[in-house]
């Protein structure tokens, strides 16, 4: 059955049980898992190690790509076998652990961890698991539905785990374009110029030798838990949408629009499936997960083509997708997030940057991670990667939550992950302000009375009227700048009783 | 005397006085202007808007590339010219008018003001004013002390005015780098792979019938203002030369250390002097400007080459350096500051880069720009540029300010430039934090008690007990956490009487 998924005979003699590849993993190791927003993970070997840790106590530091599914976090936490964990996560459990200081959690730019790698900044990597479809005849890897940090990890590893996944279909094979940066201080440049460029090769070439495992498995990835669009995220959709045309017939947009790049989420998804709706053709994505929108666009023959590092579809999707996977070939393409996300391609493409904030404050900053400015939600992943090289930086997110109770305009976010200086556009269900070329005191007028719940705008005019007492370029009355944020934490919600 | 350098004869005869000249600015405009860190500034051009102004109220959009020298932002604010005013500024006068809210100051990543440009973001740019030294036979035009945003100015102003400055050396004559970026979504990349290569032209092509004035001036650049090394930037430089050769002998960083960026400023250049007595050897930069120590690690046979944006030195160093430019003419030179502050060519080389903060909290979080949080001092400048893509992001800060009045360690920084995400490294006089690879509530005991001052660390440790009651990756106490801020502004101390 997976005779013809390892294609190097040298190679066959190593296939064993993911309990006794787990032996290869040793207490205060660093190891590395393949696995971006919960596609391509590792599906035995967390179990394995879970299973290992719980009869033999030990710990390690686990790097990903970005979130594993199946629960994998959750596994790991309950055996204590995580110390360290990077560089994001979405986990309940794992949460609560990073959130009780049990588990340290280093919330990283997701292009940026395989640079610390590289450098030695983790030390050595001892151990790689990477999630393969096959091995080819010259014993490099073919990765899955998603590439993330896989390449790297096998490159960078001492050894490597491969997971031969016969619940991933094969024809992902070629659809990879894997393209490591060189060593400093000799770096090219990174030669993409178009979304649909290849630049690299299909398959991850390391020395066979260094593959100490084979297992095989059959598990299909984790559905995506993107919920259906509601009024609200149509709402949103339907602000950028006009605001596009808008600008394009400002002049200050062309009618091709940049390519798109878009965060992981039901927001996100709801904002691209808008686009089915407008007027606006041949799209195209440089992002870094490709959800079910994107497959809807392209099936509606509204996008042309999408660049990503994974692909994360709901269970409908992932079948039509998976089973038709011939049919997207020439319009898809997985890179290494480290590519998918680079900085230098971001700006020279000048993308369109959609990501969610959990609050905005009244002056453009953005809380994309922390509740009460102490507690992680899931990590900045990409978000930083994009809005800080984009030509236009939007934060969209319902201008409340926790039935109103929460308001997503606050005075002064207690947690800065994007600053004013890099967020252009904010965008709620309520309206949408455009926030580029405008001094802070611009800023407040057009956050409040456009994208605030009129059930929070007076509190948040009150807060304003009071900063602009102690004046400066950004006013704030620094004891009132936390009140909601008090309030909420003491009493379940940020209006006043 | 100033007619060899107008060596196109046809544009001769725009030669006209700096009054004259003032009258193509007009109510409404949008001017760039040159000059960056107060080198290679218009010189009359200042003045006699100010004067225009005074005699007939009008208002601008005034863009630089970054300061200007000359107190010729006092002047403008003095002359009510100034609307709105981007990207950077150092000047008091300007900096009171736009913290009492009287001149909209965006603060810019110097890097990203001529992408809003070129999108149409501020509309047309109606006037350039640019210092040169020469207009070439062609009609190009060879700028000065610094490039900055001058040739995007002159290429995307409707009209050009030109400062000839005979007191600027003419031996800057092929100094220059002159790169732009195409147009999106046709760019190419930015193909500088070395610091010292030479990707673009040496002057700034622009058709010449755009140059609507030549105006002939003699006056030298304003000198820097840097102050002279004392113990404490000393010991900050010690501390940093340790660390270098401690992560040098840890094989984590190359014994040639990657090119240095290093901020404008009193703390940066007493730094890089501290390599004149290190084992350091073939030192590069890549910066946006060059300092005195620039030039005295050239003169010292330390440092190999510098690629800048301006040179900005002390009066001293100014008559020795521009006397002599042909002794450094393979050893320099000078880029537009969209390519000095480049993300795409920071990332490639894997630059050091080293700015100040003016406060950092316990988490690493950085405030670079906002006194209490709200009164601006200049701006961000390129630190964003380079923190965020830098292989090693360091910020630098005495530990304490007036008198010991005011720590720079804090525990929540009410305005954050640079996050926990990009900031790697804090270093006062005191001693230095390593942040890379440590979660937030890591990251709290080295700056605590390597970074504080001692008067201070009982005051934080207090705080941070507090903060982890409410637990969370990143404990606060939110309704402390500006408490210090608050008893500075109010009583004049951060310390409890």
């Amino acid at each position: 059955m997976y005779q013809d998924r390892i294609r190097m005979r040298a190679l066959k003699d190593r296939v064993m049980s993911a309990d006794e590849a787990a032996t290869l993993v040793q207490d205060g190791m660093v190891v590395g898992m393949s696995g971006f927003t919960r596609a391509g993970d590792a599906k035995d070997m967390p179990v394995a190690l879970a299973k290992r840790a719980r009869e033999q106590p030990m710990k390690i530091t686990l790097i990903t790509g970005a979130s594993l599914g199946h629960d994998s976090d959750k596994a790991l936490t309950e055996a204590g076998l995580l110390a360290r964990r990077l560089p994001f996560q979405v986990d309940a459990t794992l949460r609560s652990a990073i959130n009780r200081g049990e588990v340290m959690f280093v919330d990283q730019h997701l292009s940026e961890t395989v640079e610390f790698l590289r450098a030695g900044q983790f030390g050595r990597l001892d151990v790689a698991v990477i999630e393969a479809v096959a091995i080819s005849e010259d014993g490099s890897i073919v990765p899955s539905s998603s590439v993330g940090n896989s390449a790297s990890f096998a490159i960078l590893a001492d050894k490597v785990i491969v997971e031969i996944n016969l619940a991933q279909p094969v024809e992902f094979e070629g659809m990879h374009d894997i393209w490591i940066p060189g060593h400093r201080p000799h770096r090219e440049p990174l030669p993409i110029v178009n979304v649909s460029d290849r630049v690299g090769r299909p398959t991850v070439k390391i020395p066979p030798e260094k593959i100490a495992a084979i297992i095989i498995t059959d598990t299909p990835d984790s559905a995506s838990t993107v919920q259906p669009a509601d009024a609200e995220t149509q709402a949103i959709a339907n602000h950028l949408i006009e605001f596009f045309t808008h600008e394009v017939k400002r002049g200050r947009m062309p009618a091709r629009l940049p390519a798109i790049q878009s965060g992981i989420g039901t927001i996100a998804n709801a904002v691209l499936k808008g686009f089915l709706q407008s007027p606006f053709e041949h799209l195209t994505m440089y992002s870094e997960v490709l959800q079910d929108s994107t497959f809807e666009l392209m099936d509606a023959g509204k996008m042309d083509f999408a660049s990503g590092s994974s692909i994360t579809v709901s269970r409908p999707m992932q079948q039509q997708v998976f089973q038709n996977l011939a049919r997207y070939r020439d319009k898809l393409v997985l890179r290494p997030q480290e590519v998918s996300n680079h900085p230098e391609v971001i700006r020279r493409l000048g993308l369109i940057a959609l990501n969610t904030a959990l609050e905005a404050d009244i002056y453009g900053n953005v809380n994309s991670t922390h509740v009460y400015g102490t507690h992680m939600m899931n990590g900045i992943g990409g978000s930083g990667d994009f809005a800080r090289n984009a030509s236009l930086a939007i934060f969209a997110t319902k201008s409340v939550a926790k039935g109103g109770k929460v308001s997503s305009i606050v005075p002064m976010v207690p947690h800065v992950d994007h600053n004013e200086h890099d967020v252009d556009l904010i965008v709620t269900e309520q309206g949408l302000a455009d926030l580029r070329t405008l001094a802070p005191r611009e800023r407040v007028k057009l956050i409040v009375e456009n994208c605030a719940h009129p059930a929070y705008r007076d509190l948040l005019r009150d807060y304003y009227r009071d900063a602009l007492k102690y004046g400066g370029q950004t006013p704030h009355a620094l004891e009132r700048a936390y009140e909601m944020h008090i309030r909420l934490r003491d009493s379940g919600s940020m209006l006043p009783r």
